[in-house]
């Protein structure tokens, strides 16, 4: 079978791979449909290896570069490993990526996340969402209703770790909120907290084409940071002194410093964004408004949560999937269109069919 | 009478001052007994005006300098003004230094310390603890039972800012807790942590003589920074990733992010430290080990716990006091002390007696 397999940093080759055996103990083989490219693939495309195992295989998994990327995915089940209860050949489902080992703390008290020895499908496993078949764990596999088409059940992964970081700042309906970034993820967070029954959440984003979808997705109002200062303008909308909550989603030099400074007194900040380098915070703001900075990694422990938000028609994703392209294009129209025309791209899903 | 005045920048003078008018509505005159000097003193006299009102007056108070310092304070009720209910002459008190208005939504939720227009005792106040007789609201003021001295009584404030900061950390026993800096506040938060509960309290100090305060506290070890890393020899220390739990009591450029790095997945970081600018934090390792950064300003709602920890001797106040001057000793023998022996003196208290 094809597949989009990382050798090393900028070499992404589509190339043929054995398809994966029977399903193990366990495991399911997947027909993969979509496949979502994300941040993070585009971050080990350009500067990588930063998860993907190189040199040693990986603690948990045993995989090692080269891999098979693409961890966004959804697809329908092919074959049933042993002793696999929950699922059947035919359920379409969508994919949780995390793979924990189940044995320590962190794994059993749910927070399978924070796994010391976490592995990812699509980056630290044997195989990933860029090719036909992948098998995986069966808890690793969310069934998607009828409503939720295979082009949004791509969007689950990154949809549920934006409401896992909306649920931590237990928002009330008459607080306001701001999103820092509108990307895939800014855009979803968005949603998100409409959908927790945030009335006011204010948009953040200087790309034109971003903040036209920040408005369809809800805002009640996009700010220029290029062109208006987010601190008095947040504070000109609110009629306060900042929101009540900041979901922030850029992962920039400025963005840190910014999400605590747009949060007025008591202000909860929930941190989403990958920063590249440790970046500025203003702690005596934070000590003397008595902010909370949280952070936030992954969807688990929401993804039926976010399933059935999709199928109750409350997310809109086919506004966030800007383009769909074939493997084969993956690298040219994928990676190299989100680095060339990042502000004309949102989600560009990888269509496996 | 005579009053440490603040004129200006490196200008605070001992002189004589009108001995305040008959308390008026709602407050009581008290006889100063001790006042320590307070961090933010001490900022105020070497880079003020900070937070002391200069060129307009308090919006609150309608204070501005030259005013007379001193916030960490206990006496004895000499006068009470009408509508005073609680409190009766010859009353012993410490006192809460923050001064609300009683009528925003912070106030009235009881936060006092995050009023808009809050004013401070000794800062932005027609009077301090730095003289013999001080005007306060009844609701400042927080009875010292027999247990507890002068001299500890002073230490309320300050303790009691400790024990709410410790108290959002919501600690378990079992869990463990490392204090950057064992100055006065970090000496206090370690006393704090071990009062709550927390056996494994490790303290992060470069100063010798802190050090050995930091175990006659009940430290369960002391790193120093300049000598060991931090970050492995807590890992060594604890056999796990980090501590849960981080009180920030230094406010230097590197704290910050160390206080981050020191804490595992999923720890709780309270700061209280006061940092001239803004400093950087590892976004990226609060977002992978889902960790949360609390800011955490003063002691209301808690001062009567402090006190009574105080009178159930769990407390040491008096190890912490490694000074005891004269009012008219206190730009010599206290500021300039301070400034010069940092490493010396933890908390000098003025007597007014």
């Amino acid at each position: 079978m094809k597949a989009a397999v990382w050798h090393k940093q900028k070499d992404v080759r589509v190339e043929d791979v054995p398809e994966p055996p029977a399903p193990p103990k366990g495991q399911v083989k997947i027909e993969v449909a979509r496949c979502g490219i994300c941040g993070t693939d585009l971050h080990e495309y350009l500067g990588g290896p930063i998860y993907i195992p190189d040199s040693n295989p990986h603690p948990l998994t045993g995989a090692r570069s080269p891999v098979i990327l693409g961890h966004e995915m959804s697809g329908r089940i092919v074959e049933i490993g042993p002793d696999v209860k929950r699922l059947k050949v035919g359920d379409r489902v969508a994919l949780c990526p995390i793979i924990g080992c189940m044995e320590c703390e962190w794994c059993k008290s749910g927070l399978m996340g924070l796994c010391p020895r976490v592995a990812f499908l699509g980056i630290s496993w044997h195989g990933g969402g860029f090719s036909r078949y992948v098998n995986v764990y069966e808890y690793m596999c969310y069934i998607l209703p009828r409503e939720v088409t295979y082009d949004v059940g791509a969007l689950v992964e990154p949809f549920a770790a934006t409401v896992r970081a909306v649920k931590k700042l237990k928002a009330k309906p008459e607080e306001t909120a701001a999103i820092i970034g509108a990307g895939p993820v800014g855009l979803m967070a968005l949603q998100a907290a409409r959908i927790a029954g945030v009335k006011k959440v204010i948009s953040v984003e200087p790309a034109a084409k971003r903040q036209e979808l920040a408005e369809k997705c809800g805002a009640f109002a996009v700010i220029d940071p290029l062109k208006q200062d987010p601190v008095s303008e947040i504070k000109r909308l609110t009629g306060r002194e900042g929101v009540d909550m900041v979901v922030e989603c850029a992962g920039l030099d400025k963005t840190g410093i910014l999400a605590g400074r747009i949060a007025q007194r008591t202000g909860r900040i929930v941190v989403m964004g990958v920063f590249e380098r440790p970046a500025v915070l203003d702690y005596t703001d934070l000590v003397y408004g008595e902010k909370t900075l949280m952070g936030s990694m992954g969807g688990y422990g929401v993804f039926d949560d976010a399933v059935n938000m999709m199928a109750e028609g409350k997310f809109n994703g086919d506004i966030l999937i800007t383009r769909k392209i074939s493997l084969d294009d993956i690298v040219e129209e994928g990676f190299k269109a989100l680095i060339r025309h990042k502000e004309e791209n949102v989600k560009i899903l990888v269509s496996l069919e």
